[in-house]
């Protein structure tokens, strides 16, 4: 491995302003103001011709993302091409210690997976040679906390049921949280059979769900997700990177600061109906073009929604039921915003469904608080969104995401100790 | 969209010694002597800053495959990371002449889309942007020829059973075969669905496979790939692009000559059993050292194995029962050679399986004819091959692919016609 460098690939949003593990401490996590500058290097054992003006054959599997920092990676840091969620419940004989040791060895199997060194009883090391800018991001549900004797913050609950929500109890809820994403989806097989190998004697499976995003190199860096119904979906998210970012997503007090709250929505999307309806249609539906995301009222994906204006016709351009002005902040003080970063997923039907396929968004947000921010923004969606008509959550899970860790600690240490 | 021209990548195996569309003819199948030098080039539609020093931020997903040539593309192409498998059946009422319109409506819709552009019933056009190097094979079981009225190749028939066969029904057989792939798994979700779409009034879905390989960019182009077992699988494939290669997979007379056969397994794995094994007894089952890929015999990845190299107590160095010995070809006169293009498969375990997760290998192999090269070497592993302990076929087909077709035509039009 050669010592660490910058990554020569064009910047990535999230990549910039985090923190070394250095630098950890409370006092730190005002990234913003205080923090900038600082940047998170990206280490790349493969790069050993720096300079040279070839291309290189494999730009994307040797590219490590640092695992210790203030704040665990895969939240700030670009959403790679592929990613596993596992949702493990405790087993019942363990207590607060076998939590504790738990945690310790998923960390320090993280920590290496993620550098691309073979975990300590990887039996399959070589799967372990390109990390794909693995991450692993570790979760906690009540459960998890009440097994470790320390209070659950309040906020730390199943969501209340909506009216659209369709729940199926194998998609909710559990104990711990592992969301391991790489640009590789060997190295996301590897990642996960690793760490629920070694959870093994500690917890079960609670449910396991994969998702995709683009390869890497297929679309420029930090461009939206276009989703399974052709949406640009995302555009309203805080850049990763910002001061604003910091205030929506990453907690500022309490035992959490430093890390931030976690929903994952199972959204299955009727790909079938979605195509019978006209575009026309599916615009007044979002309340943006479908080409380009930008709002009815004019403009590219980035300008403001004007929704003030009315047509010839005295109706509103975005209309009053759309995704776009349902789901948009209020501004009454509180800051309802939140960070979006879904997988797409796709299966086989089931047979006999008549569907072209299983498909659908695993729906992942980080927010500071998902009681002030995610809350009211899906009550609006659940009371009317003309989204609804092509979508149905099915699953649902709120986890608390603790700090980063730093070199010699494990995931979650200062929140349980 | 740019003109023609040369990939600037570096030069992967297969991309060369395709012949244009132009050429298309019986005469010009002889590829290895008179084709030769004659390359299909690739076309860029994203690479407008040619020979610009910077790195293009996305250079893998305007690569497009030509569609048209003497060959289907999907065969000697190189591999792209995402591929779904379609196995479907034709509706009752479904006659020689709805086959035919059929063809030729999946046939517009693959050269379009192919070249990133939305097939003409697209209600997702901006889904069809970025090829990344998607091709779309087509694939013809019995039942289709039959329909067709017209006679099917002799070898055009399921495979007999194997002892090791667990077949299951729901994974077996179909009357037209879909091969659908691309460096990005979006993409590949849309021209599967696109496909499905316009052959729903034709056919239903019989099966659906859905499999991955290393993202664009992860390991070096033309890398052997690493199944989940790590084993290196495909070393001793034929070249792409070279004479030897065109001998082993392409049919030089017949209807289907400049086609081939394809033969695809559903092969699960047993990855926690192979996980309980120790490394001697993995190497010991395959023949060959897990790391390199080398045989037990010594050497690098492509050292020929010496089968004759015994060990100080007299014991053969790779084992009689070994895979790699049972697998190779016996120099009787006929070619048992056979290309493999294979995709990993992965999905979450069935409830109360205790499994850690459903796996195995899409496993696809081309070869001019599947009764003289396929059916020898699998039986030799289903008599006895240690690997046999760790993996079980469940499923199984085998299609009549046909040659390629030049602009204007459609897929299979030489030999249904």
């Amino acid at each position: 491995m050669t010592a660490p460098q910058e990554h020569p690939l064009p910047d990535r949003p999230g990549r910039r302003h985090l923190l070394r593990a250095g630098t950890l401490g409370v006092g730190a996590l005002g990234i913003g103001a205080a923090g900038a500058g600082l940047d998170r290097a990206l280490r790349d054992p493969a790069r050993t011709e720096a300079g040279s003006s070839r291309p290189d054959p494999a730009p994307y599997g040797g590219t490590a993302v640092p695992f210790h920092g203030a704040h665990q990676a895969g939240v700030e840091t670009p959403a790679p091409a592929a990613a596993t969620l596992l949702a493990l419940d405790l087993r019942e004989n363990v207590d607060r210690d076998g939590v504790l040791r738990m945690l310790r060895l998923l960390t320090d199997d993280a920590a290496r997976l993620t550098q691309g060194e073979p975990a300590l009883a990887d039996t399959e090391p070589e799967l372990a040679a390109e990390p794909a800018s693995l991450t692993v991001t570790a979760g906690f549900g009540p459960g998890l906390m009440a097994r470790a004797d320390r209070p659950a913050p309040e906020w730390l609950a199943p969501l209340p049921a909506f009216g659209i929500d369709q729940l199926e109890e194998q998609w909710c809820d559990g104990d711990l949280l592992l969301q391991i994403a790489a640009d590789d989806p060997l190295t996301v097989s590897h990642a996960a059979r690793m760490l629920l190998k070694d959870s093994r004697a500690f917890a079960t499976i609670r449910w396991s769900q994969t998702g995709f995003r683009r390869s890497p190199g297929v679309v420029r860096p930090g461009s939206t997700l276009r989703n399974l119904f052709g949406q640009l979906d995302g555009t309203a998210n805080p850049a990763p990177g910002s001061e604003h970012f910091s205030t929506v997503v990453w907690r500022d007090e309490g035992p959490f600061a430093g890390g931030t709250s976690m929903v994952v929505r199972r959204i299955r999307m009727d790909l079938d109906g979605w195509d019978e309806a006209d575009r026309g249609a599916r615009e007044a539906a979002t309340g943006t073009r479908l080409d380009s995301g930008a709002p009815l009222s004019g403009g590219d994906e980035t300008t403001p929604a004007d929704f003030e204006k009315v047509s010839a016709n005295g109706f509103p351009v975005i209309g009053e039921f759309s995704h776009m002005r349902r789901a948009r902040g209020v501004d009454d003080g509180e800051h309802q915003e939140i960070y979006r970063r879904p997988y797409n997923y796709e299966h086989a039907p089931s047979p006999g469904s008549g569907q072209l396929s299983e498909a659908g968004q695993v729906f992942i947000s980080f927010q500071a608080d998902p009681v002030a921010q995610f809350l009211p923004i899906q009550r609006r969606l659940d009371e009317l969104d003309l989204l609804n008509q092509w979508t149905t959550p099915i699953g649902s899970a709120v986890f608390a995401i603790p700090p980063g860790c730093a070199e010699g600690e494990f995931l979650g240490q200062s929140v349980l100790e």
